[in-house]
């Protein structure tokens, strides 16, 4: 490890190659708290070249590299075991905005939120946001597919890329940037690499597409007697608002939690058991199509907000839900998808489930029901008892969902990749990393 | 031969493979007229666990197999050489269009025009749309990731596919169908076949996402001056119409050729140099937002209609472009991709290499430049001369665009795939080609 050390400060420059536990640690420690692990050193390259270097050093001493972004993910998949962190912060350079093109090409360091104020100043959008913009950075957005809040507009990660350059293990670097929209040229590189969770190559650069901006934006939260209804109004609203931007549910449970953190009072004089958070945005004001939807009977209450103040108001109802739930303790977070008429039975199914293992554990439920994506937020188990993971896993399984929607399978996840992925698919993708990582040392502990 | 005809035989049905001479010649020649080729006998699965029985029989066998479903790919994707066509045929199942979830579940088989009926009939739109409709399938759109008309508004074939099923070489049967809108459980296969040219497995089920059908459509015919104030308006368009559904460019000599051979009267009392077919589609009526966009200087001259009839004679002609050149004679069809800025030097640059090489040589030039995609069409050279195909592929990757945009690889621009991919990148592409195809039976002639 010693003469690794030294070639990798002669690559980045000492001041880039951390060594010292303090510097070390923010890196060895993820966001959610659960996850902690030993890195031989921290790594700064600040170019797709020293990048190279890097890898083609590590490589040659067999010794595991851990890409890792903002470390904002949520299943254990940028911390390192005995490796070098390979950080992408220094390559954190975003090139203007091409406002002919609507496309931009963003080092993997870039963090989300930069890259969204650049896009605003220029009339445009990128197409995936989420809560944590500011700490996610593109690099591991990629390797993630991350998805967020406006898939059922724009699509996830995968569909915003138009070329990746990214470094394999042993330092070749591949990949075209800039790329084209459309190019079938064989094998799509930039798609495989999009969700690989850094296991294949490091990304160092992303060629992005951009979206118009929209300047009518509307938002409604609807009160709802139950899950059925949410299922009902969900098609009803995507087949009838071509405008719908954002389609996010949550529950009493949920709203409860939030309300009483942040000392708000609640929206509605009524209690009711399920709410929908609907956005519509579009170049003429969306109102009266979005009203419209609020006269379905499945509609129990409606709030409804036209200007920024208003709108925030009420997503914070939605946003807030991560905050108010760590504040009462650390919870199992799974990120499920399923087919969204399985969602009634799901959901208590779950819960009575849930109850029957652990009787004390508290358990919230929100999401991205536009997508069929549920993030089951679970309380009072101890971190590393698996058990309900696994039934809730097991539980997806059976309705046919996934049992990672948009984090990942990580480090948590990966005891449980064939419940979801058959024997031959993960024996594909094994034969797949030995082509791009003969060595294995890129994330080694994560996916397979 | 005989001994894995036998055994195709008992797998289908006698009835289903074609030996005779007569039944095959239609699957050893391709649409383009260019190539033909010989079989050594049709195979038409009704089935997934047919298409799986077969590929392992010709796999024991080591024999070639060509997967073939409308042929009408443009690049010899599908024309055998002494190999097994394997037709897709039969396996033309559609489910029902689910309207809740916006889904549907069609077989390799099931051609682009059926899938789009039943769309209709629910109120829905498939995203991809183009002129072969009628004999394109599923599968063959898959593996060319095929792109067409609303590329700008939907993303190609790749953006819509929710889960694909396939057979590897040795009859192994992978994927999920139904597949999940958010999955993120490792290697994303359904990107990585798609757009594969049938070279790493054989499609047998595609799970499709539709869209919310636009009730409002708008289609304007503008007259411009140069090619240059068409890539203003196009950067414009793409910025402020936010209903763009489809952005088409042709030029004076295709518009020239569609009038004379159906005998069309010209749209406009004055002649000008290039044209831009512009749709708007959207929830309510786009007329007035593409009113303003024809206020702009660059347009010349412009024509709109808002009814079915007279779209339609605007779109003519941009559709029947095909048509008339190809009863001028069997042209050199280039389809290309270039950075948008790129447009007019390349197009003069074009125009001005074919002269110098074949003087009389006539180049029609038409495409989707909402996507950056030409089609160069070359009159007047022979079939199998390449000269000036080269020519122009250099030319292309000179402005860093790509030798093939939406058609593939195929046979035809194989000899020229290293003008565009890195020879790294071709040769993890040959390295993925051995995991899935270890003996290299399917589609040995394409790609690579």
């Amino acid at each position: 490890v010693h003469t690794l050390l030294q070639t990798l400060s002669d690559i980045v420059g000492p001041s880039h190659l951390l060594t010292a536990p303090e510097l070390r640690a923010r890196y060895e420690t993820d966001c959610t708290g659960r996850y902690h692990g030993h890195a031989h050193c921290v790594v700064r390259p600040a170019t797709t070249a020293q990048t190279s270097a890097v890898l083609a050093a590590c490589h040659a001493h067999r010794c595991p590299v851990v890409p890792q972004g903002g470390n904002s993910g949520l299943v254990g998949g940028a911390v390192p075991h005995d490796a070098v962190v390979l950080s992408t912060e220094r390559l954190n350079r975003l090139s203007p905005i091409d406002t002919a093109a609507a496309e931009v090409v963003a080092e993997a360091g870039v963090r989300l939120e930069i890259l969204q104020n650049a896009c605003q100043a220029a009339g445009l959008v990128f197409g995936v946001d989420m809560a944590s913009r500011g700490s996610a950075t593109i690099g591991g957005m990629v390797s993630t597919n991350a998805g967020g809040l406006h898939v059922l507009r724009y699509g996830s990660m995968r569909a915003q890329i138009i070329g990746v350059e990214a470094v394999q293990a042993d330092g070749t670097i591949f990949g075209k940037i800039p790329g084209l929209r459309k190019d079938n040229t064989g094998y799509n590189f930039p798609s495989l690499l999009t969700g690989a969770e850094g296991t294949l190559a490091v990304v160092t650069r992303a060629h992005l597409l951009l979206h118009p901006a929209l300047p009518h934006t509307c938002t409604a939260l609807l009160a709802l007697a139950d899950i059925e209804s949410a299922v009902i109004l969900t098609a009803h609203l995507r087949l009838h608002l071509p405008s719908l931007h954002a389609l996010e549910i949550f529950f009493a449970e949920g709203m409860h939690i939030v309300a009483e953190h942040f000392q708000q009072s609640l929206p509605f004089p009524e209690e009711h058991s399920t709410y929908l958070l609907v956005e519509c945005a579009d170049t003429t004001n969306p109102l009266a199509q979005l009203a419209a939807a609020l006269t379905r009977p499945e509609v129990q209450d409606a709030a409804v907000a036209e200007d920024s103040v208003g709108r925030e108001r009420l997503w914070r109802w939605r946003e807030r839900h991560t905050e108010a739930i760590r504040s009462i303790g650390i919870p199992h977070k799974l990120d499920i998808a399923l087919p969204l008429r399985s969602f009634p039975a799901f959901t208590r199914e779950v819960h009575r489930q849930i109850i029957d293992i652990a009787p004390h554990a508290q358990t919230i439920l929100f999401g991205h029901i536009g997508d069929g994506n549920l993030h089951v937020n679970i309380l009072g188990l101890s971190p590393d008892d698996m058990t309900i993971d696994e039934a809730v896993f097991r539980l997806v399984s059976s309705y046919g969902g996934s049992i990672s929607a948009e984090h990942g399978i990580g480090k948590t996840k990966r005891p449980y990749l064939l419940l979801h992925r058959s024997s031959e698919e993960v024996s594909l993708m094994r034969q797949m990393k030995e082509v791009f990582d003969p060595h294995g040392i890129l994330n080694p502990e994560v996916l397979l």
